[in-house]
């Protein structure tokens, strides 16, 4: 029931998901039963996903009537909306019934919903949302990207691990490098929180590439080589996301303003579009919980619905607790190393 | 002395600016008087200056042996190097031997210079950096662009006034409005500091515009209106600025790999060429110092030298020392109307 164009755009990609995955795996359409019914039946009738219907056994309608809103207070929504789809597809995967849950409703509300019914791995005091940016080079996951606003130095440390598993899970990097966001390459620079994260990062056991800057976002690499996770508080994280979700279209503008072809544009930015490249995962906690934005086409929720799947069969879950589990041990080795 | 780029690309820029100043104008060039005399000599060779060597006159060669490297650290450069090109400039303008200073040396040396040399308006703990974002609408004034990286809500509003002050001489913008940068447009959206600064902008007597998003940045706009000013602490400034000059150069390059015309491009995104705007003003600082890119052009010199004149001739200086004592009554009324 989430997002701006729901149900249909949730339902018209969970087909599209479907359609893609192997049949060893189904989908629960948790809301509205009626609703979410007429809906399918809707997108069953129309050809561009009439060949599915022989996969309708693949699809299970799980009611849920409470409906959260965009503009409902995330603890609120919580407690007042127990029947909500929210709280109601996450139960199903505490309860061992799913392996992973989607949505692209309210982040504040899935963020606490999944705190609460999930919980959260032991030693974190919030999750952390990875976001990956496309770079000139590969994409880069950006963490946080608007969980934690107020973060302290040990926090963004915990976030570099979440991350490295991000990064080796879903993305496939070896020993995947970290830069720290800051407005200089010397460890000097930088607001205090960051400075004393520098720190603990360098003597993390981690692949630290130190401070990286603005610029080299887009780039996708600093002068110490290429970058795989950026590591920020949730604020920063959060603001340089959306200034970056604003800008192709911005850039687009001008140059269609310069005659320039609006559509070969658009084809050739693909890759900036965030629909390709699917939900951003919640770290931290203890199973599967993946945002996507508001905005989220059939296509998104597509994407998003893979890396949920690619999340369950890597294992991304249990690698988070066996690096987190380590932290103590591998925390003081690095230290007495550096 | 100071830039990647001098001292031709300084002499060169001061040259373009006296060409197109009036001759009331005169310019110092403040460094190491034989180098900087050889490249004056030589640009007077040049045919592209030839015509100015009838304004030889309005330019006087000012003595400063020591040069203040880009790797110095600020607090060690001032008090080492006091017959630095940056010291000697500044104290021109503080003996009123000059009305305006300009660099495109070490921005953090040019800060605490400026701090020592030409001293703060009462009431402030720290100067801003104020810089031009190009948008879809005008421009807006970003400050701080990281000159303070821990703030705290006070030092924003104090940020949002001479923001003020800026837009209304050097822009032109009457009764300027003012966001707040932060992750969510509700009042309780952001980090502590901001929650904070969104309640004492409200009663500040500010055009006070709300919080505006990342997105919004590049719109120039946001859903309450257009925006002449953002607000935010030097941390958050800084990475989105040098985001922002890195990432036309990223998407050219997505679309020239495409075949889309790599010079029309270019010609078209002029305005996001931060040679344009000139340079960025340091606010709070008794008197008019402004800093130019480290990779300035000549042309960004002789914008930056512009810049300078229209802060001299608006009296801007003033205008924020009246806007600063205002402060206490203003801000009393201010809070007894809302």
């Amino acid at each position: 029931m989430g997002g701006d164009f729901a149900p249909r755009a949730t339902v018209a990609g969970a087909l599209l998901a479907l359609a893609e995955l192997d049949s060893s795996h189904s989908i629960q359409l948790v809301g509205r039963s009626a609703v979410v019914g007429e809906q399918l039946d809707a997108l069953f009738r129309d050809p561009e996903h009439a060949t599915l219907v022989s996969q309708r056994g693949r699809i299970e309608i799980v009611d849920a009537p409470d409906v959260i809103e965009m503009t409902d207070k995330p603890g609120t929504a919580v407690r007042g909306k127990p029947k909500s789809s929210m709280i109601v597809g996450l139960r199903l995967q505490a309860d061992g019934l799913s392996d992973a849950f989607v949505s692209a409703g309210n982040t504040g509300a899935q963020m606490a919903a999944s705190m609460v019914v999930l919980r959260l791995h032991s030693g974190l005091k919030r999750p952390a949302i990875a976001t990956v940016f496309p770079t000139a080079r590969r994409p880069v996951v950006v963490l946080d990207s608007g969980a934690n606003v107020d973060c302290g130095a040990d926090e963004l440390v915990q976030f570099a691990r979440l991350g490295v598993v991000y990064a080796e899970d879903l993305l496939g990097r070896e020993n995947p490098a970290v830069g720290l966001l800051s407005i200089g390459e010397e460890p000097e620079k930088g607001n205090a929180v960051v400075k004393e994260a520098h720190q603990l990062l360098g003597a993390s056991g981690l692949n630290f590439l130190g401070n990286v800057e603005g610029r080299d976002l887009p780039a996708g690499q600093c002068d110490r080589g290429p970058i795989d996770i950026v590591v920020c508080d949730g604020f920063v994280g959060n603001v340089v996301l959306k200034f970056y979700e604003a800008i192709a279209p911005f850039i687009i503008g001008l140059l269609a303003k310069s005659g320039l072809d609006q559509h070969k544009m658009m084809s050739a930015l693909k890759q900036l579009d965030y629909s390709e490249h699917g939900g951003a995962p919640l770290l931290g906690v203890n199973g599967v919980s993946i945002i996507s934005h508001g905005k989220s086409s059939p296509r998104a929720i597509k994407n998003a619905i893979k890396v949920a799947v690619q999340a369950v069969e890597t294992r991304m879950n249990e690698h988070i607790g066996r690096r987190l589990g380590e932290n103590g041990e591998n925390g003081e080795n690095g230290r007495g190393a550096a």
